[in-house]
């Protein structure tokens, strides 16, 4: 039910995956006037295509917590509840990103010591790709929830972008010891420190550091990492509608100078901004996870087209293949404080 | 002695400015062995163009408080000494920003009823250009000075921009009420019912929205308004490279379908994108005005070259010219709780 254009491309998005993957099942969780025809009204991939009807949704612009008490059998709730019985293995939504962790919580479904899950988004950069966590799953972020993202986007770099040492680096507005505020001095003072991190954290790096590729996975707490990825598809808009009016105008500007040959120089500029658009918007990439949850969940963006809906089910696979989610308990696992010795009285 | 690269742009800056505004003074402060032959070695424009003799820099990677402290007549303090003894109108530096703003709040030169000063940035939007209040001078805001933040740059917008009725918004992480932390909430209350903002406030606005134009005023604190805009720069710079590389590559791949018009394409092409490079790199906007001072102390890129310290000349007496502080002043009155009323006993 959830997203922009909600329930279209979560359908389409399924039946793409489906078609794809011959070992994946989907659930279709909404309303029985919606998910009852999605599923009965064409192929259902040998029953690997089902629907559990759920009451209710909470609307991209309604405040989490409320709806969620309002509505307690709405689209969201259903996909955790079915998620925390073990009868499905991820959640996917393009719903409301609050609702969707909000819900998560609610469940209290942690992978073991984890504080508080955090979203991750894998970003593109002057050389390569890197991962931003927390980008607004926790508002209230202490150091050692930043220290657990370090972590945990770690074991992501590197069983999904395969980098094999991945450099952890916590997004600061200096790169100097002591920069930012309370939070950020404690969380730089124990990235160094810690056993887990210390061997690969490249100390603060600033916003212009991103995508520059000075780390793997950046660090930072929810209300920065969301306004980072905001600001960053701002600009991303921005600055293509700007350079393709600039390249296309200055092409028909130079027609005269170009002959014949101006229709075709026009269109490969034109084809190269969809090239670029493919490769940077945001509503095709699949999806984000929210790291910590005992379980897989994708967040993926309210404006998901079909094909972002699939390859937010084929991240799922991706993580279940790659176990992330061992791989990051036994991370985390360096982190805990050693248990305390008995002593005798 | 401010800056990546200086005091070569710094003095070749000013001798730019000093040609073409006959009614601009300058004082190189620096170093003896620096400014004495900036001055003496050439035009001194009439007597315009003098120096001031300091002892020390704060370098770019060091903590400001603790090196002003070691350096009592360092550059910075003594540019901020001149303004304060009113020798001179305004400060301009490229320097470390850190030390700019402490050195400043130290001599407690503020606009009547200002409480912390805030840099201001202007930013390019699909619409035209924005303003961005605090981008790092308070890294402690409270949600009175955000709304102070918020009356000073729609002067800003106003006498500057041309804009008649600056629109404020609040950067937050979603647009509905009740989004972000405490400091956001509180703030835009404050904001919303404040007489000197409510009627041009348009409420909560995602880092999205500030590329889109959808305020001419954003208000945040400056940790979230430093990382916006060092990532705004370094995704410009990524995107302006992989942009660059696609579009050159597709003329390139296609230049057999070109003939002989493959050159002019190409040529015309890489033109567009210096252009594009000229309008949205930082280090060629002058600076950044830091509001709320009583005097005028413009902070400039640490990597700015010539024409970036003549823009930021420039913008000083822009700034002079359109009264900035006596409209700043007067718009911050209306903030004011009323005197109390004097009571007989």
């Amino acid at each position: 039910m959830g997203g922009d254009d909600a329930p279209g491309p979560n359908i389409d998005g399924a039946r793409l995956a489906l078609a794809e993957d011959p070992d994946l099942h989907v659930v279709l969780v909404g309303d029985e006037s919606v998910v009852r025809p999605a599923v009965e009204g064409g192929d259902d991939y040998g029953g690997r295509l089902s629907f559990e009807v759920s009451h209710g949704v909470v609307g991209m612009e309604e405040k989490p917590t409320a709806a969620l008490r309002a509505k307690p059998r709405c689209s969201i709730t259903v996909c955790w509840t079915l998620m925390a019985e073990r009868r499905v293995d991820a959640v996917v939504s393009a719903g409301n990103t609050g609702a969707v962790v909000a819900a998560g919580l609610r469940t209290r479904l942690f992978l073991k010591g984890v504080r508080r899950p955090g979203i991750a988004v894998t970003l593109p950069t002057l050389k390569g790709r890197s991962i931003l966590v927390d980008v607004g799953a926790n508002p209230l972020a202490k150091p050692d929830h930043l220290v657990q993202y370090g972590v945990m986007g770690a074991v992501l770099a590197k069983e999904v972008l395969g980098v094999e040492n991945p450099r952890i680096g916590l997004m600061n507005i200096g790169s100097e010891d002591g920069k930012g505020n309370d939070l950020y001095r404690e969380t730089h003072d124990l990235l160094r420190s810690s056993p887990a991190t210390a061997a690969n954290y490249v100390g603060n790096v600033e916003g212009r550091g991103l995508y520059r590729g000075e780390a793997d996975v950046l660090v930072c707490e929810g209300f920065v990492g969301n306004v980072t990825l905001k600001v960053s598809e701002g600009i991303a808009e921005f600055l293509m509608t700007a350079a393709a009016g600039q390249v296309m105008g200055d092409l028909h500007a130079n027609a005269a100078s170009l002959g014949d040959a101006a229709p075709a120089a026009i269109a490969s500029a034109k084809s190269s901004f969809e090239s670029l658009g493919n490769r940077f918007r945001y509503s095709k990439v699949g999806g984000a996870p929210l790291l910590g949850i005992d379980g897989t969940c994708i967040i993926s963006h309210g404006s998901s087209d079909a094909t972002a809906i699939q390859n937010a089910l084929a991240a799922v696979e991706l993580f279940q293949h790659a176990h992330l989610n061992e791989r990051m308990a036994e991370a985390l696992a360096v982190l805990q404080p050693a248990p305390a010795t008995p002593t005798n009285p």
